[in-house]
């Protein structure tokens, strides 16, 4: 069964454009954004971007502990992945996840020192498909 | 420019049909899945409905700390709000929030022990539009 979970899990990673990320904040409250999906090499790890001067990054500084979560509104399906995050400041990663589109977010380029990596691992997950949850470990 | 914002927070909780609520886990993770949108009071608080059986019930009673998150992701538009949530077992409200719509969740009707309506109370709330972020307080 549970290879077939896995499946659909990255198969639904690879259909969305965008993903939710919760972290805690300073007083222990769930705290959660949409972001952009970046990268990611299978569950191995996720690759997403934001601001260095945004809160987020202090309390991922603080407390690594992260959830990213995936969602086919639509369809309602939905894939919880529970890991932990943290900051990448190596700039040829940076460098290589950079796309010219980001000038958005980030006036001044890849050497924008507002353009910040952040890594995802994740150690488990769940899957959520026609009422009924899927638990799955990854490491 | 703070009413501003929060009328435009109204106008996005009435424009979208689900949610994300995120929670904390026993190892105090943060948890999050999408669920439908029930009703709420503008921001004195929303209902959401969950099955009693699910570990997010447990997890809620251990800790309240919550964040409900509305997203318009084709418009890129955000609303974080962060609270506390609270498991409702008061019948009156529980049979004045009952659809016909959720036998598909909770076979036995209102009376089903699975069917449980949790009370999300948000204290602040962030909004984001247009690459900004705002900041507001609800009590």
């Amino acid at each position: 069964m549970n290879e077939g979970i896995i499946e659909k899990s990255l198969n639904l990673i690879k259909k969305v454009d965008s993903l939710v990320l919760s972290t805690i904040d300073y007083e222990g409250y769930p705290n959660t954004k949409a972001m952009l999906k970046l990268e990611n090499k299978n569950f191995d790890y996720f690759y997403l971007s934001t601001n260095t001067s945004s809160t987020k990054v202090k309390h991922i500084i603080r407390n690594p502990k992260a959830t990213v979560y995936f969602y086919d509104e639509k369809n309602f399906i939905g894939l919880e992945l529970i890991g932990k995050i943290v900051i990448i400041n190596d700039e040829i990663i940076k460098s290589k996840l950079w796309k010219e589109e980001f000038k958005i977010f980030y006036k001044e380029g890849k050497d924008d020192p507002d353009y910040c990596i952040l890594k995802f691992i994740p150690e488990k997950g769940n899957y959520y498909e026609n009422l009924k949850n899927y638990d799955f470990k990854l490491r």
